[in-house]
């Protein structure tokens, strides 16, 4: 069976430096990047066995990270998304954090510290579900929040959020001049999509425990939210450090498109194995004799 | 006995964001600012008794924390400043790090990453014994090291630095945003004085272990040094994370300067014991009336 060939062009889903962004602008649907299910996996597969190849190479160089964050509304697919680009991929050459409710002494840190505790070494991927982002999305929409960070939430205006925005664009463009390479996904999702996944999520028993009734109360502040997401992609999109808003109503597609996204990008490190120097092939030679005694 | 009464103009030490640094324009010994050795103890103990107080304030007002920095060259007297400065102060709001040589997982990330995981909570003094400074010194000095860091020292350009105080200036005034003042002070010694103190710790035993073949050899790079400090200082020392030469020749003296430019960055700080609420008052009386049954 013929494999659609296919040619996704990222840019269309690339926030470029300085652009305002109106989320209404960007489609949470596109065209299938496939022709069927069957064509879906076997794309799926052929750029998974490329990742794995390129993934390779990035420990063996050890000079270069990426650190590929995902941030989204509720059911965007974030998990699915991680799960299934990098499922090929060795697992000792990639962490995949997830940020759940910051503990007791991550709140009595800054709010990039904790984060940056589990920055990936050289030579590995790093995933983040979740990230310091958080830090300008959901404490955008609940300032009450920032009380447990130690600050007044009545004081943070502007000037407050633009600093934050500067904190994150500030350590993106430090770990980049550090060979660590940061691309951010923001999994695009419609409203009506997300409802009929919660729907399934109520009626399908291996999905109920994903469901709280919380998830539905953040459902109530999506306004606000869409705006947040808006602001910090303005803000935070970099030439270093770009941010892809990718189409998220359509899993398949989705997860596409994020794979290719990463590919790109390590292709773009130019990435080699090690060249083998004369005195190490003859290391080589000493220790292949060895072996033959 | 009269304690001394004196008022250290701590502006005298403090390098002015955009300064260009000579450090042979700034002393390493200054009239001393105690009268004898018993007024110096008087001194040093009246001024950790303040500082004690303010660092139960710190602890109690749980919003900010103070980071304090120490680089200098060998024998400069790091320890021992901050062995009888903090010496007063509650050990369990005081947290003293000494960064030596980075360990094999620290050379896989980025040069701010091992230290931010070190940095002071909330309502704690930090204590850096050595810091990130590190990486525009040692490294500046010997560049071969950056190959360890997965860098060619050959590429280490001026435009490579100035990225690595960019890095360190943007931490700050992230850090500051956060409630997290950082104070930096650099003990100046005189290379003479630093030759008296090595010979000092061969012929003393309880000193000696403190004495190495590398300390000598790194004495060989005594102006790179010099030179790597003064750039450094020049790029680095800002408003919100200003830098200190403090005259280290006298250990005496550079202990009551280090001491004054705590308790003045404390004191800005308009910290205070948190406000009992009405509602509190109550509670605490409820508690009161429980404990008298």
């Amino acid at each position: 069976m013929a494999v659609t060939k296919f040619a996704i062009d990222t840019r269309k889903f690339r926030v470029k430096e300085g652009d305002k962004v109106d989320l209404a602008d960007w489609p949470t649907l596109v065209d299938p990047v496939y022709r069927d299910k069957d064509d879906y996996h076997a794309l799926l597969a052929s750029q998974i066995l490329r990742l794995s190849d390129l993934q390779q190479k990035l420990y063996a160089h050890d000079r270069d990270s990426l650190l590929l964050i995902f941030q989204a509304m509720d059911a965007a697919g974030k998990d699915g998304a991680i799960s299934h680009v990098m499922s090929g991929v060795n697992p000792q050459g990639c962490q995949v954090t997830s940020f759940k409710h910051p503990s007791g002494i991550e709140l009595e840190h800054d709010f990039l510290w904790r984060t940056t505790r589990e920055l990936p070494e050289r030579g590995m991927i790093g995933i983040f579900n979740r990230s310091y982002y958080e830090s300008v999305l959901i404490l955008r929409v609940h300032p009450d929040l920032l009380k447990a960070e130690g600050f007044d939430p009545k004081k943070a205006d502007g000037d407050f959020w633009r600093k934050r925005y500067r904190s994150i664009a500030d350590l993106e463009r430090h770990l980049a001049a550090n060979h660590t390479h940061v691309v951010k996904i923001f999994l695009h999702l419609s409203k009506e999509e997300q409802r009929k996944r919660f729907l399934a999520r109520i009626d399908e028993p291996e999905k109920n425990w994903k469901f709280s009734q919380a998830d539905i109360e953040e459902r109530g502040f999506w306004d606000d939210y869409q705006k947040a997401y808006a602001k910090c992609l303005s803000e935070t999109s970099t030439k270093e450090a770009p941010w892809f808003v990718v189409p998220a109503d359509d899993k398949f597609s989705a997860r596409l498109i994020v794979a290719h996204i990463m590919l790109e990008r390590l292709e773009s490190l130019n990435l080699a194995f090690p060249k083998v120097s004369e005195a190490r092939k003859n290391e080589l030679q000493a220790i292949r004799a060895q072996l033959s005694e």
